[in-house]
């Protein structure tokens, strides 16, 4: 039952996300009382120069990671 | 005035989206007693590994669709 | 798998939930061709006065439904 | 066209919400090159006890506003 | 950086909130390496009759919580 | 503290989409009386085959912008 969606930083990669959906799966199945199975997550990748921080875009504020074959991302 | 967001799966084409696009729009128009054009509807196209069913990432699942040339999708 | 969010405006009751989620629920299982227990439908209830419009909040455009006892709405 | 929500503090009354769709409005529809009509503004007041900042809930951190007549948001 | 929503049945209390917030914060910030102040969770409870599972409202499929006084939530 | 989220057709390049940071930021920091670090706001460019209008696919509606190098965007 529980939809979580996180939107994160372009650049970790599956891995990251495997053990991401892993991890918060487990909390909200437990927390909230449900069969993991229940549980969707959904992870967006979010391009530095498409995430606003005080005002500014972050690509100005971090260094974006280095440019690499775009994963299979949204 | 309604706006709805589909999160589905990568690998449906642009027919699929215009058939989703018709019909959500003429059921919530209806429904809600508005004019199709207070409708408006985001169709977001997500990658098996950026989602997660049951604290896997779907790509571990379900075969994603055949490689093609990438949809003009979010 | 389709996670649907439906945002419109308050005043319309259970029933009209109930015929949405089986219209949308049916359109996105067969469009996406996955089963129907596959797909999640979220609906918020929004205030007119939470709502903006052309720049304006739409309690100023549109009467609001005549107020009853909420919802068990979010 | 721009779809546009707010999450933030419950606490603001109907002038504030007025004022950010007015003005969220008049900017995105300059920057997008679009009519005032085409913006929609979604704004969502969240409780501090339903927001976590740095794993903690938002009303340990912050004294929310003095109870008030619930406005009338989702 | 990470913004976090989840939607989950209303019923769930203060308590599992926090736990929840504390949880995923931990997992989110050790996983895309950043410091938890920079993580944002939004809980969104949604009632039993706005959420559709399968086609139908989940008040019909699963008896919700006990009523008690409404939460502070959203 | 806000969570600002835009979803507008794919097209704006990065100017305008630090202007509309910005702009947003300033607008809700003042407007929510919090520092303008609090604020939060990610773009979503969305393609405009992606996007309905009316119960049709805006590329039907809207001549899409001129295809050049994909940007960044999610």
């Amino acid at each position: 039952m529980p939809v979580i969606t996180v939107d994160w930083w372009r650049g970790n990669d599956r891995a990251a996300r495997a053990e991401l959906v892993a991890e918060l799966t487990e909390s909200a199945s437990r927390i909230a009382g449900c069969p993991k199975e229940a549980v969707t997550v959904l992870v967006r990748d979010v391009a530095h120069d498409h995430w606003g921080m005080g005002g500014t875009l972050a690509d100005e504020l971090v260094a974006p990671p280095p440019a690499r074959p775009r994963p299979s991302g949204t």
